[in-house]
């Protein structure tokens, strides 16, 4: 398009504009409205997902839904699996179960490894924008970004310039049942109809966007990814495999816990129980045409594999395979809600950014097999990740050169990922004889603790303080928290908030408002004089004005260790119990590691962490839940956080 | 009204009228929405309520609002008692705390008592009529009572005829603040003045309502009472009580704690922390004027009792009151929500029904003072008791001599509350010196466990299987179930789902459906070779077709207590896992009372209920979760339970 074109189009500002309505955009919506930032969240669909699609939802994830107030939403719906069985055939070749594991990690999470439709995801997480927004932030649709530039000179201040056009809905429909799946995870092997064959191009429908940051969450075939340049690196398999949304009629005695079914000689199905009685069955397809792969550009290097042909696939086809498999146990399906097909391909993008003004996130990023469940999940993930700190640096809190931490944290993730793909992928498409099921077996516990989300580890950066050569696959923690790894998601526990005795987890009182959190484990000082001064210097030092963080940026709070009954109010630094210009003090940022005189077990939060009840730490958490820094509880080590801090928060002097 | 005037009337019919929507109200809507009858709602004002009034949640209501689905919004918002302290005067008559209790009966309960603002409260109720009904049902305004008679002869069908007024709704706007308040629990003083002194009565404003049942939930001064002619028996005191709404700016470091704050010479305040920073302060009025009651034609007795003048008391006077008593302490008002001002007044009605088909409920049946945040709580438990008797009669599916047992186990209950709440105010009136502030201790961990609402004792009945001389102040337990009392509500324990292993609490799985329930304790059949012959034998007698009752009667259910790695899927009787038409299985009636792989303390429910692994139970829960009968886990045995249901299940003929 030339520039006089653009001239005589409407033009608009904005922060952040969204482009797709998947997870990992919803999310970004999500967190921007959260955090008040001015937002645009474009689909080009015209309507949402009603079935099918992605389905699990990582422990790591439904915290994060809590911290935004919906995780009993989906408490209330998901199917929850605690249990993993593993089918094997006998001498006769007929499937039987030869063992059980517990089902993701026990005690990793209060949350476990859960399975709803992701159109009710979504709707939890439109909901809860539409709430935190007034309204202000929802999708817009049917929107087709057709340009994107950065940097024209015209605007410094909102760089990056999108022209959209406004679809006929009818144009934008898209089919959600079976192998013309156009959205989603499956998408990923089909050609984007309405951006490859283009729309009639009246400008009457076009708009051009100028935005500070764009956020491409715009899926496996991502237009934002294109446009930026950058590479989708990896490989397809010969792997065909069928999915299958049906409400089963069975004899198989474990179809309510998640199976992994290996037969003799007619492949492998694994069984997700899911909501209202479905079950989804994974389904290896053995004997299935492939063809040459013609003409998609998104798979610059997959060339030479040979596609399926996804047409001559149908639900009966992927059920009778199913049927054979499970043999001797019968299943017939009395619903049929959804199908697929897919052909195992692995792939990350080679930059998740261009200028760290335009991100990709989510499928853009990172394509794989959806076994393991983590698509859904990963790519929320990603927009966790970055959107709170699009909304530091947009609102003019933080410096911009946190930025880069988004594609060091996510990349390696992502990496991660199909590495454990790859590995997972192998396994489940072998033959029992191929492999050792006992070697399966042993992968797949050791890929229990991945799939939970929370062993995710990032790295020594401006955001997180330790060694730089703690590598991710080890866990580092200060020998004052020797539980709390440093870079890793703030693990719960059980204690009392002070003023009332009332019990909670402590991530209850840690949702997403995008504070950091300075969290002061004083240690039992009323037993302790020493502590006790300690906690009052740490206490006046907090309240020097040149300390004095907006509330909105740091949150300070304390968890002490003294028994109830030798721990008063008014022992606490005033800080930590601060009045608004009217005197109403705040009374909820203190807590007690304590029994209450209704629950003799009721706090483990020095226990959970290593922290010693007589030294005591000071922890800072990042707005997204991860540990940024540990230090000692003192003015001096506290300063250095505050220097931690003045590293990328603007107009922070901290005392010399 | 005459005959020819109603003649000319519009007329319809209903199964239900419920009239006023207060919480009795709102919970007979809500059971009669749950279960599909035909009902209409009306209330004369024409706005909900969005301050002040009734506020406490007792434990046993959070419980039912779980049954019906909402408790997890509740959770959300209120503020939960958890300690109450006790503040008394010390030498120099300056206040200090004296002692430390827990707040209500640790272990009684999952919820504990909250506390949260009235129109909240009705707000979720009305949300899940609405869902519930389908939008069907839902408060018409301003709609004005303005005859009753019963059996008029016209139609045998719909015996009660109600005739209606559409008020203006200027006439039937509320003042909501201070001294004028007309709803709610503070307006058994106020004369009600839409109804006293009428409106001007066009016929075109008017309409006739023929329905089979009326509840009169229409508070204190209730009109259904009267059209009764039912008295409203008891007293009122010389006590005089302020209560204020306010966000306070003080330094008593209780404040978040329930307090009984007993001064030397200035009198009483009771503290309840809220929702929101709020407080609510009780504070005892000693110096205001009584004058002689006059023209209150519903306290018939009571004109004997001077009263107070409300109009004389202020926000400022209240406050004033409460500075005084919290010496040494500081009190100021940051934000004042709401106040009002009551005279302690005890009164129950003579009768809860006429002919069992006009029922009065609530207020309208008990009014005494709102200390023990009792009011509220046991006027929704009127209607919860009342309303699915009322629902089973409607459909045919139960004799109408089961609505008999309404009165008699609601009018022990509000007769019960009374004597708790006259042992209390008097209490509370007294100052230190009067009464022995030890006594007013012990009296207050006393009425703890009555005020969580879970000791409710039904007496023997029609539907309380139990000897007739066991009293409702000593729980009886069958001797197979040592810990599981007839007549009250089921205690809550832990268990797991067979099927796929998931942890519940047992009363989530028993929600608010309308079903009675019975559930087989089978005991450790698997290594019990005599119990696993009887639980099959209990399985074929269930499946008998003459005993095959509605799955919307009478839900089957199975809790073992075998060892995880003994019981399989197969081991069960099929009318536990029942197919439906299409082949489709119900996996979610068998539950296991074991460790589970992620929980080794996962099962309690054997323990809970007392029940032996060796022998085993069965047990028969009401619609509203109270225990109806216990018997052995035999055929015979159950043919018992069979025959007791038989007594008044409508169609039920037990094989002999």
């Amino acid at each position: 398009m030339t520039a006089p074109d653009l001239l005589s189009l409407k033009e608009s500002k904005v922060d952040v504009l969204i482009v797709g309505a998947g997870p990992a955009g919803y999310m970004a919506a999500l967190w921007l409205a959260r955090l008040g930032v001015s937002t645009r969240f474009i689909d080009k669909r015209s309507t949402r997902i009603f079935t099918g699609q992605a389905d699990g939802l990582q422990p790591r994830v439904l915290e994060v839904f809590e911290s935004f107030g919906f995780a009993d939403r989906a408490l209330k719906e998901v199917a929850v699996g605690f249990e993993a069985c593993f089918y094997e055939p006998d001498e006769k070749g007929r499937i039987r179960r030869v063992d059980k594991h517990p089902e993701g990690v026990p005690g990793m999470s209060r949350f476990n490894g859960s399975v709803c439709h992701q159109g009710r995801i979504e709707t939890w997480l439109s909901d809860a924008i539409a709430e935190f927004s007034g309204g202000a932030i929802r999708v817009e649709r049917a929107l087709l970004p057709e340009a994107l530039d950065i940097n024209d000179g015209t605007d410094a201040e909102h760089p990056v310039r999108v022209v959209l056009r406004k679809l006929p809905d009818d144009n934008a429909e898209p089919e959600q049942y079976g192998h013309k799946v156009q959205n989603g995870l499956y998408r990923q092997f089909d050609g984007d109809q309405n951006q490859q064959n283009g729309v009639n191009g009246a400008t009457e429908d076009l708009e051009v966007v100028r935005a500070k940051y764009v956020l491409g969450c715009d899926g496996a075939h991502s237009w934002v990814r294109q446009q930026l340049g950058i590479e989708h690196k990896g490989e397809t398999t010969d792997f065909v495999w069928g999915v299958l949304d049906i409400v089963p009629v069975t004899d198989l005695p474990d179809i309510r816990k998640r199976c992994a079914i290996h037969s003799q000689n007619d492949g492998t199905v694994m069984v997700i129980p899911r909501e209202n009685g479905l079950v989804r069955l994974y389904i290896q397809l053995r004997e299935v045409d492939h063809h040459e792969a013609a003409g998609d550009n998104t798979l610059p290097n997959g060339g030479a594999k040979k596609r399926v042909d996804r047409s001559k696939i149908s639900a009966d086809h992927i059920l009778a395979t199913a049927k054979k498999i499970f043999y001797p146990y019968s299943l017939e399906s009395a619903e049929t809600h959804w199908f697929t097909a897919y052909q195992i391909g692995q792939r990350v993008a080679t930059a998740f950014h261009k200028d760290n003004r335009v991100f990709i996130a989510g499928d853009a990023c990172h394509t794989h097999s959806p076994k393991a469940g983590q698509g859904m999940n990963v790519s929320m993930m990603d927009t966790f990740n970055l959107a709170w700190k699009v909304a530091y640096v947009v609102k003019g809190l933080a410096d911009p050169s946190i930025l880069a931490t988004y594609e060091t944290e996510r990349k390696a993730v992502a990496e991660d990922l199909i590495a454990f793909d790859q590995k997972l992928s192998r396994l489940y498409s072998s033959k029992p004889g191929e492999i050792s099921m006992e070697e399966f077996r042993s992968v797949f516990d050791k890929g229990a603790a991945f799939t939970t989300g929370c062993t995710v580890n990032y790295d020594a950066s401006l955001l997180v303080d330790k060694p730089a050569d703690k590598l991710r696959d080890e866990p580092y923690c200060s020998p004052l928290a020797t539980k709390l790894a440093i870079g890793m998601r703030f693990p719960d526990s059980r204690l009392i908030m002070q003023c009332d005795a009332r019990p909670w987890f402590l991530n209850q009182q840690l949702p997403s408002t995008g504070q950091f959190r300075l969290l002061v484990f004083v240690g039992d000082y009323a037993q302790n004089p020493a502590l006790g001064e300690q906690m009052n210097g740490v206490g006046e030092f907090l309240a020097r004005p040149e300390n004095d963080l907006s509330e909105a940026v740091l949150q300070k709070m304390l968890v002490h260790a003294s028994p109830q009954d030798k721990a008063e109010w008014d022992d606490f630094p005033l800080v930590f119990r601060p009045r608004d210009k009217r005197g109403v003090m705040n009374y909820w940022l203190i807590f007690a590691d304590t029994p209450s005189l209704h629950d003799a077990k009721a706090g483990d939060a020095y226990e959970t962490y290593g922290i010693r009840k007589d030294v005591g730490a000071a922890v800072l958490l990042r707005p997204d839940g991860y540990v940024a820094k540990v230090t000692e509880p003192t003015v001096d080590r506290i300063k250095d956080m505050f220097g931690f801090l003045a590293r990328f928060l603007v107009g922070l002097k901290p005392s010399a």
